[in-house]
């Protein structure tokens, strides 16, 4: 997607042929910066002080990542040592731990000759491969948007919610829940993004905005507490979210206020889709409400607010009274019910049982 | 309530019998600071520039400053003079306008020399009928947290949700959401409170986290988005909003985002009250979501964001992309299927023309 009119990924070789480069996102929405990676520490500290997120990001990030440890030394042991450094990272990652289980079955027994390029190769699969199903994803998604600006007699946008960041800033490309609008975006479909702030990291006003902005998709940022009045007045076709963790009856683990949104969803008939590409699909866990456990994160990231003063220093301030506690569940779980849909790359599935099975059966078994 | 360990209200009359002191309620709640209105323009500034802010408070004010106008001038030139400056102040307040005519009727042909002293007597009892109305309000709503306290069996403190701030700080005392909490609190029934930080103006982070805290009140600020988790999780046993305005059958205007929180509770069978003085009653609207104007106001608000630094400046901070656009609705409409009950000064009524037209007879034919 395009970042001041030029095209970019979430993660790319440099033209030196070895060097990896990535967007500081830490650093987002003020300031645009790329960061050069030269070796595995490099990489281990882009994923674990957050220069890079998004679950299929952290996982390109660690492929490569082995990739520059290969170059400076190809034994076994150093192969271990990457995959110990990059997996302690962020230890509860699924996609890190996939990645790096790919690459070092892919090197193992190996000549060391071999290495460096096998290592180069993998990685990029890896990002070809998330590009590939995000793809997929808008295409099926896409098909939503069309049809919902076919019902429209006059022209006007297709009205599109999105609460977080399911952006390409979180994949290596096209992003998940905003594949379907950059898609459409593309065709000429006309098409208009309510983008939830989305307190209390605020990666809606921060990455969400920015991604549409510098795509040139139109949008409107929002606090979270406007979407129920928007839907009660017909001013949302459909919302499109993201999932960290979908259940295998299709209830829908995702950022902290989705549930509020499906609610308002179901009470006003707004169809509301979720976007994800099928390894977030969790098949031993049944019931999301009940089983998902759901992380508490610091406080200060709702006490403190940071962001850009009038003459463009950086300052974080305190917003909340002084002594108040402060409570940052970070994640809540959507029941299957209120969902109309998941947007997968093999099409959009009904959110139950059997519907899931029956699109992915070599999962089941899982 | 009380604030450092002393009693307050939120306006009261000086030793020196004729002015007035109000909080500057614009520095919390990062500093308290009173303020002495001395003439009619300090305490038309005070109103315009939300130093005070609330229906009750904004009364009460301009109430004061009629009779501070008189005290420099008892004739009727300056009586009008007076109305047209305070009432300038902020044209849509409903309450404001009440207040004026009501000390207007009280000085017009009484003699001048009279004036000073009925127009300070008529002031005083304008805030004492505001603190008898969310005393009682809180009576009522003591009754339905003292049961939910009884249903508990292990003395786990009643858990109730509140939504922006309609606390003391927004009348003269008690408050109307609040009030409830606080009679509660000081009959020795454990209560802690979930305060919605209430974007974007964060009346909840800053305002009724500030009053809860400093009367000593167990509470926890949460981002807008958490409520239908805790909900989901039994962790919510009432919900208590305020209004700015109610139908004649029930539908609720409130601050953006109460219209979530109800769908939420009903979803989790978690009852969803609103307290109400009944004045905040419209009995000329019949639907809510249709009828009711909401405002949007300036982008601003939801962009940017006020606190305190680290070493003590107050500073202001932008917090969205650059360039993106921003919509602001103030308030939102919860209709009256998802309210449990009106807490009003006669009781806890059903939302619902029938009885709410019986709780308040004199009111219908209005």
């Amino acid at each position: 997607m395009k970042v001041d009119g030029k095209s970019y990924r979430t993660i790319w070789l440099n033209e030196d042929g070895w060097s990896v480069e990535i967007i500081d996102q830490t650093k987002l929405p003020h300031r645009f910066e790329t960061v050069t990676l030269r070796n595995v520490e490099d990489a281990a500290t882009a994923i674990r002080d957050m220069l890079v997120r998004g679950a299929p990001l952290i996982g390109a990030t660690a492929a490569y990542g082995v990739a520059l440890a290969m170059r400076e030394d190809p034994f076994d042991d150093a192969l271990d040592r990457a995959y110990e450094t990059l997996h302690a990272t962020r230890p509860t990652a699924i996609n890190l731990k996939w990645a790096l289980d790919g690459m070092r079955a892919t090197l193992r027994n190996r000549p060391h000759g071999e290495r460096v390029a096998l290592a180069y190769r993998r990685a990029a699969e890896i990002c070809e491969e998330d590009v590939a199903i995000n793809a997929s994803i808008g295409d099926h998604g896409l098909a939503l948007i069309r049809a919902a600006a076919a019902r429209k007699t006059d022209g006007a946008p297709v009205n599109v919610l999105t609460h977080c960041n399911a952006g390409w800033l979180a994949t290596v490309d096209w992003g998940t829940a905003t594949a379907p609008i950059y898609k459409a975006h593309g065709q000429g479909i006309p098409v208009h993004v309510w983008v939830d702030e989305t307190r209390p990291r605020n990666q809606g006003a921060a990455l969400t905005a920015f991604e549409l902005g510098h795509h040139g998709v139109p949008h409107t940022v929002i606090p979270d507490n406007t979407g129920g009045h928007l839907m009660q007045h017909g001013m949302v076709d459909l919302c499109i979210t993201g999932t960290d963790r979908t259940t295998a009856t299709g209830d829908v683990c995702n950022k902290i206020g989705t549930y509020l949104k499906a609610l308002a969803a179901h009470d006003n008939d707004v169809p509301f889709y979720v976007a994800l590409p099928s390894p977030t699909i969790d098949f031993t866990v049944a019931d999301g409400v009940k089983e998902i456990p759901i992380e508490q994160r610091a406080g200060d990231e709702v006490a403190k607010m940071t962001g850009k003063t009038e003459d463009g220093r950086i300052e974080t301030v305190s917003i909340v009274a002084d002594g108040s506690p402060v409570a940052n569940y970070a994640f809540d779980v959507t029941p299957a019910r209120l969902v109309t849909g998941l947007i997968t790359e093999r099409g959009v599935v009904e959110p139950n049982r059997e519907a899931i099975a029956r699109t992915f059966p070599e999962r089941v078994e899982d």
